[in-house]
């Protein structure tokens, strides 16, 4: 049987979502928690990887393994087993053929960025905390700049193997709530670091730390021209479409 | 000199706001800050005790020291030494007898139950998960005859010691949002647990656990007629008035 489970979960204590040796991981305690549920060795793919301490709302994954139990008592029964910081919202039985990342065909992430004096104790591993008063109806428009098909090569970690850096932004969106500024960002894929350091440089940009606009930097498709790369504790992954 | 601060913390790695030996404590971890800070030994007086991993939004105390620092100069300074789960919100210098126990004229807590089937993993520690749903239009109602002066020991932990348990319950009221139920309660006083005793009994009393109301398990004058207390993680100290 192929499951399709849809996970939020607070990444404060994990290193990511893939699997390592000597590291809480999400997957590796999914794995670990669906071999004791099934009792029978499953199989977890993510829709993507995810860095230490980043978040999530509704990851989606895919869950093989030779039992079968209602998508009900999925849900019901590996809840109990996993920890508090990991609840698993949805279950479905999908074709055997359905695999969470390379069947998705877009992924959406919020940023977080707590934009007030004080920070908030409730929100220590969840926000930004960005002092600085920033600009919201500006960074709504620098935003606007980024959709389309681009090369989004200024916007990836140096160090990356990938080739192809030429993505779909289909939605780049800002609002502010309590304080609390959201980037909404939806793409086919991203490259890494890709949404830290947009964030990074929605901020620069609003501050005018750099004479340069976020359509420029794009053009200019080298990495030293964009801004720092954005902490984790503000990154959710929301949403992964099929 | 005597300041006036106002914190909120998230209590999940405390144990309680009392100082102890071998524990971390809101208490030990704000006098090492201030006595860092100050550099000279200062006294940190609360305006109430807390359990472990119970929160606070506006909590109140004191701290003496002989060196005179302008509050705003508190606030930013003493935030940079506080770890990410504390966070001082105000500060002001009162007179040398200010005291933020004795002087404290009534309290209000609030107390947050998720009352949705599946939990929510970023607030594992910040509520009490209760998955079976609650009737809040009924819980409203029988909130309404905890108000006034009563004899509250039916909702007093039992081994306390304290003989004069009649306090003065000024408001205390029901909301939900969100699949949030918040229960807000303001009194003079408090007995030991009498907050998470007060909202297990509404909830046993929503689900017919008990055929005993509000008022009659209050006239018991006995604990064993209440219902069961609630877990710490869903508590706050609101606010402290002077």
């Amino acid at each position: 049987m192929n499951y399709k489970l849809t996970l939020a979960f607070d990444g404060k204590e994990y290193s990511g979502w893939q699997f390592q040796k000597n590291a809480p991981t999400v997957q590796g305690k999914l794995t670990e928690v669906a071999n004791k549920f099934f009792s029978s060795s499953a199989t977890v793919t993510g829709c993507s990887r995810t860095d230490s301490g980043v978040h999530a709302e509704n990851y989606v994954c895919n869950v093989k393994t030779d039992r079968e139990i209602s998508p009900t008592g999925v849900v019901k029964g590996m809840n109990t087993f996993l920890p508090p910081d990991i609840v698993i919202k949805e279950c479905e039985i999908v074709p055997d053929t359905f695999h969470a990342r390379y069947d998705c065909k877009s992924k959406e992430y919020r940023y977080k960025i707590l934009n007030t004096e004080t920070r908030d104790p409730f929100l220590a591993s969840r926000v930004l905390h960005f002092p600085q008063p920033l600009d919201v109806e500006k960074m709504k428009k620098d935003a606007e700049s980024l959709v389309g098909k681009h090369d989004f090569v200024s916007f990836m970690a140096t160090g990356s193997k990938i080739t192809d850096t030429v993505r779909t932004i289909y939605k780049a969106e800002v609002e502010e709530n309590d304080g609390i500024i959201t980037f909404s960002v939806s793409a086919d894929g991203f490259l890494y670091n890709m949404v830290r350091i947009i964030v990074g440089t929605l901020i620069d940009v609003n501050l005018n730390r750099t004479s340069l606009t976020i359509k420029e930097i794009i053009e200019k498709k080298d990495r030293t021209y964009a801004g720092f790369t954005a902490g984790p504790s503000g990154l959710y992954l929301y949403k992964a479409e099929y």
